[in-house]
């Protein structure tokens, strides 16, 4: 088991924008903040406060101001297709990419990853109702809640996050060190009904929720396309 | 299925305060600020600024400010006994819980909600490591990962806040209406190893967490032990 008070320090960058979803980044904070000796940086451009669905995250890392990082994440949210298109976010995000020995998201930050250039022939998950958007960057649309492809570590929809921390920490400090971080934090999930999946879910409550998303869709997948033909003319 | 559209609004407040986990509300937060027409709160007292592990909460509401409430979440964490005896916290506490139509916990803050005579005589759950300091105050300890008795509902440790979530939106909203809010937040936990809890744990690795949470023990249950007093002599 890795011994916190020997192992070197680890630098593990969140980075956040406009429109980030809490808990694609809030889960996997509470799980890597207790590897062993980790410096957690949640961070944005400037250091600007960000707000998501009414918590405002401040105090934040200034994301040009981080000289390199061991760990890169990005979650995902509906602002997710807008920081794609944010040369000033994307930029950090390739220089941090860049140096860390993994490159990580959650939900829809495997989009950002992809806009970076880090997913082009790469397996990669993303929310389910988005996975789609990966192609144009030439990633291959894995449907794992967690999937690795190298040192690329993506994991599904928001929730997603908590499975994709844990399979990080037992990688950073051993599946011992990550099992005890898990009863600490009592991870043994129990939804009270299934259908968490598309493939689980009843129909009507699939059809209710594309519904809820239909709206966004072709202005994504447009964000999508832009930030692909950016990528390709680099 | 509940209309947002119509429906009246539901105030929901989560109270903080310092040595807080902040995933014990960010999970809850999540899914219940999807609730329809939910006015979600997270404050403490004076609004001040909540860290959390890293994590800055800013712009919080001020507890003392707030009128009333449909439903009180207090959440957890290794601060939960100094905030039991924080008179202030405390006064906010029993008068928005008296106010609520759900007194809800997660994880430790079933210990300040017993502090505020809310679970004596009622069933509660709490995270497990902690579940004796329950009984000071003459609640009856569950191991249930959502325990419910009457309008106090009550969830395990920390990431039990999600499960928790779920079955009060089922509660607030319908199933349906909760079942959309799972999909869309792709809950469907595949935790990479088992044992999230002592029961499960190979007892090498509970003896590890055991070991870590020792050296709190005496102190929390000398905490309170004089909580229980104070309520008592109420």
């Amino acid at each position: 088991m890795a011994d916190p008070e020997t192992a070197p320090e680890l630098v593990i960058v969140i980075a956040l924008y406009p429109g980030v979803t809490h808990l694609d980044f809030t889960g996997p904070h509470q799980v890597l903040v207790r590897a062993p000796n980790a410096k957690v940086l949640a961070a944005s451009l400037d250091g600007q406060d960000i707000e998501a669905e009414g918590l405002v995250f401040a105090r934040l890392a200034d994301l040009a101001a981080i000289p390199r990082c061991d760990v890169l994440l990005v979650p995902g949210g509906f602002g997710a297709t807008d920081a794609m298109l944010d040369e000033a976010f994307m930029a950090q995000i390739r220089r941090l990419g860049g140096s860390a020995r993994y490159i990580t998201s959650v939900c829809t930050g495997s989009l950002i990853l992809a806009a970076a250039g880090f997913l082009t022939g790469r397996r990669a998950a993303c929310h389910w109702a988005w996975r789609e958007l990966l192609k144009p960057f030439g990633a291959i649309v894995s449907e794992a809640r967690v999937e690795r492809d190298g040192n690329i570590l993506t994991g599904g929809g928001v929730t997603a996050g908590i499975d994709f921390a844990f399979v990080l920490l037992a990688e950073l400090a051993g599946e011992a060190y990550a099992r005890a971080i898990q009863l600490g934090l009592e991870y043994a999930p129990a939804p009270p009904f299934e259908g968490g999946r598309p493939e689980t879910a009843p129909p009507e409550i699939l059809a209710t929720v594309q519904a809820r998303m239909g709206p966004l869709a072709e202005k994504r997948m447009a964000d999508a396309r832009e930030a692909a033909r950016r990528l390709q003319s680099a």
